[in-house]
């Protein structure tokens, strides 16, 4: 192992500091310098909508250490013995000398600093939508501290209305921040549904209906045009493809693009993708020069292929990973998932691996389902309802993928099965795992593993379901379709299902079922699909062969029933 | 796929109606009965603490199902046409007639039942132990609902007085739901720790130091001799090997037996633990009678040997599989972890795979490690603190056992962890988990891989740590050796620890360890363990050979400092 050499590492936020602190332990000899263009280093930026909603007593909480100690120059030198230098930007990399080209950015001078080993941790900037009026006042992108604080100063000043530009995690994380005290909250995305990227539109439309429950207007499949402002040059309003809005502040949310100049102007290799090509050691293609975090691709470990997905919790294990090469240790980084988390408010939702969308477009042969179930035991006072999407390979039984949503504890069950996935198990494995039971917990047979039987169940031919998504279509087209509500008939009148329905309780179709003609196509309904999977076995027993059950239930499908 | 045949299930609780349900659904036309020698089916008896907490409406709430259904005998009878005979007593299975004979408790009258395919899901019965004075009044054993009741009465009419014998996971349980209202508590364990066959020390010293601050007096190592009444024969105190002890009531939690004598008369094969020896389609050696939940021993996952761990859990899904094949699916059932988790107060605790010492035991070289942690971002208003004991092979780095515990969401990485042994992961393969991150869910390296990471440090010899226990024993023998404290002064003033230390804030360390001499040992200590690490290593690298840090910081070992 290597104990000194001299390690220059670009870009101080996330994957930066983490190779720093890693390489110093393992190196105690060596010289580390950290370039940061920037004032501040080492910020937790995925905390700013926590910041925004009110949730800290300060911007300066983002960038202490759980002991209160702030992450600042001093701290990165008396306590790790590395070397910041902030409002520094590397202007060029001469690989032949072995030196980065820096300009402080106060003194305005230039100076080369030389390098054994290089690191590009440097980041991603936040695209700007080209249209007329992006650079009036109050239009604001959020990537840094400074501008959440801009933010909350012009809330504090009375700002009211507010439009966010982009419907992906930060955009959605942002809006459900931001709700309350009398504001009015846009949420704009160009897309025909919330987070495209992420979710399939079953469990998007979930989180549309909660940003909506919340107060926030959401226009999806509305791309924005124009914003216009007043005398002042503040902004006063913005056009999309079908109407225009009144706001007194719009924040850009509208994704990253990885920073790649650098590399490129040096001549490191571009991948497809239009990140920095890395190899399993998160080498560039000049083997002295690493790269992590935001700037670089990652290997899909479902499919094998490069994508562009840049997340914290990928820059902080990229960052150790590169600490522990410069030392030498030959570590490996294997891929990513993609797995993501947010918070709507009290709501949770997440992904891992491929959706169905992708997974179709890969070429993919898949069985999907959607379950609804609870996160502890039922009789638990605490107990939340979550929705589970998962997908998988339709001839190997191969999890590729799930989605996860509710006022629960789902991001538990994401994280189960983004190791199934990532260890490559099927659903028999899953069905079997041996989970942590008891009832503040779980229920015996954990959320997780219901879905993985109940796709099981789907794959195997054992019973016909129905999609949240696939119903909606056959309603709204009008099909011939008979809805079996086999709730008892206190559930179907306290929250009546609209439209043509029958209600046969579960307790009473084995007497009554002939009461159901066996030519038309039916649809057993229940609020979390059990009742309705278990009259639809039934019926199909019974000769009903036309028979679906709604997966996930009402609880999958909410806009089935009046909630008033 | 069978769709019909006589099926007759022995037990009315757990792995038994869900065999029938399952059962149900796959073979419309066959006839189903469950016998049941109580007088309710299909109850929660996981949630007995939480009754005895007062936390449920009433003891019914465990005995309905999620949309508020009385899951009774109507009820199989009308949703799943299952007949189930209560209070009926099988007691003899004839092998070469296919026919079970049972005996209805009411009508005392016998009667001979005719199946094709026999389930045995007759669960365990409650160990008594063999004193003098078991049999007085307010002795109780705690396995059935009715006798929840009774100790619930008991404590509205007054007793303040409660011993729980045992110190498993339902006497620990038990302990903690009993707190408060002035009540003396006692809990009394015969072995030197709580919770012997599930953790190892450092975290059943957590647990009995949680239980402690609640109130609890714990008394390990101290079995129970003798209970002694009044001359109503109420119980008045007991006697251990080290005390006399009053008390009003004793609920007896010793662990519970396997029911095998119904399996045994008609000679199946009983296994090496005690219990039913099944096959992985959970098929006794009788091929027409499967068995499963608490009667039967499974194979460990990890040791491939076979194990007796009953558990909710493992009955649900062997319910499932006996269903499945019932049909003629030919499912199978690998085995367990012994995952368990159980919660203490707001304290959560958990176990999956081998603890230290039965690692040790099997001769498993091994690796540990404890770490310290936060469950979601540090800066998030609702963070808690986790400890982790990972255990893992000392040569392959294959995960073999981890263990939980704190005031956070520590299940959901046990979890984590339960899935990553049960499919073989090593410490790398850890490190590298895609899991879903928000500051609102976890770090963005989450405690699970920050766990790997620690272990994986230790296993490559990287730097040298200590265990809490090892600590404990060092400065119990007033062994030679000098503990750094590297908080900042702030800290270490605060909360100063206890006995002979040296401060040096690791912000001065790089400034001032020659003040430390080479020759002594050293152990430095920090809350969570970061620190002293990043200090340990900074040593090593200036030749302090002998430095190690404390793993998982004071957090692991709270008796190091005074805390009030």
């Amino acid at each position: 192992m290597e104990k000194q050499g001299k390690i220059v590492i670009i870009g101080g936020v996330a994957a930066g500091p983490k190779a720093a602190a890693r390489a110093r332990r393992l190196m105690p000899d060596a010289k580390i310098t950290v370039i940061e263009q920037g004032e501040l280093i080492s910020y937790g930026s995925c905390g700013i909508p926590l910041y925004l909603a009110g949730m800290l007593p300060d911007i300066e909480s983002l960038m202490t250490t759980a002991a209160g100690l702030k992450r600042n120059v001093e701290f990165f030198l008396k306590e790790k013995n590395v070397s910041v230098l902030t409002k520094t930007r590397a202007s060029f990399i001469d690989r032949e000398k072995k030196e980065v080209v820096v300009s402080c950015l106060d003194k305005k001078k230039e100076e080369r600093i030389p390098y054994d080993r290089l690191v590009l941790a440097v980041g991603a900037n936040p695209i700007i939508p080209d249209v007329p009026g992006i650079d009036l006042k109050g239009v604001t992108v959020l990537h840094h501290p400074g501008q959440a604080q801009f933010i909350r100063t012009s809330l504090k000043d009375g700002v009211k209305k507010i439009t966010i530009i982009g419907g992906g995690a930060i955009g959605v994380e942002v809006a459900a921040s931001l709700v309350g005290r009398d504001r009015e909250i846009i949420l704009v995305e160009k897309a025909d549904q919330l987070m495209p990227g992420v979710f399939d539109p079953e469990i998007a439309a979930l989180i549309k209906q909660e940003l909506e429950d919340n107060g926030v207007t959401v226009l999806t499949g509305e791309g924005l045009k124009t914003l216009k402002g007043d005398s002042q040059n503040n902004v006063k309003r913005f056009t999309t493809v079908k109407g225009i809005y009144e706001t007194e502040m719009v924040i850009l949310a509208c994704g990253v693009r990885p920073n790649v100049e650098l590399a490129r102007e040096c001549g490191l290799a571009i991948g497809e993708t239009g990140a920095i090509k890395v190899n399993q050691y998160l080498q560039t293609s000049d083997p002295a020069i690493y790269a992590g975090g935001d700037c670089v691709e990652n290997i899909h470990l479902v499919t094998g292929r490069p994508v562009y997905v840049p997340l914290a919790s990928t820059s902080n294990k990229h960052g150790r990973v590169i600490g522990s090469n410069l030392a030498g240790l030959k570590e490996t980084f294997p891929g990513i998932l993609g797995t993501s988390a947010i918070q709507v408010g009290e709501y949770n939702a997440g992904k891992t691996g491929l959706t169905e969308k992708e997974a179709v477009k890969l070429g993919y042969p898949v069985v999907t389902t959607i379950v609804s179930g609870h996160d502890t035991a039922h009789y638990h006072p605490m107990h939340g309802k979550g929705i589970v999407k998962l997908i998988a390979h339709k001839e190997t039984g191969r999890l590729l993928g799930a989605q996860v949503a509710g006022m629960a504890e789902v991001i538990k069950r994401l994280d189960v099965y983004a190791v199934a996935i990532q260890l490559g198990a099927d659903l028999d494995q899953i069905s079997k795992f041996d989970l942590g039971y008891a009832p503040p917990f779980a229920t015996p047979l954990d959320l997780s593993i219901h879905g993985a039987n109940a796709l099981n169940n789907l794959k195997q031919g054992l019973v016909k379901g129905i999609s949240p998504r696939e119903l909606q279509c056959m309603l709204a087209e009008k099909e011939d379709v008979t809805l079996l509500d086999v709730r008892t008939r206190v559930e179907a009148k306290q929250r009546p299902i609209k439209g043509f329905v029958v209600n046969i309780p579960l307790s009473e179709l084995r007497e009554r079922y002939g009461e159901l003609s066996t030519k038309r196509r039916i649809v057993t309904v229940c609020p979390l699909g059990v009742r309705a999977y278990e009259a639809a076995c039934f019926l199909q027993g019974k000769g009903y062969q036309e028979t679906f059950f709604l997966q996930g239930g009402i609880s999958a499908l909410p806009g089935l029933i009046d909630l008033d």
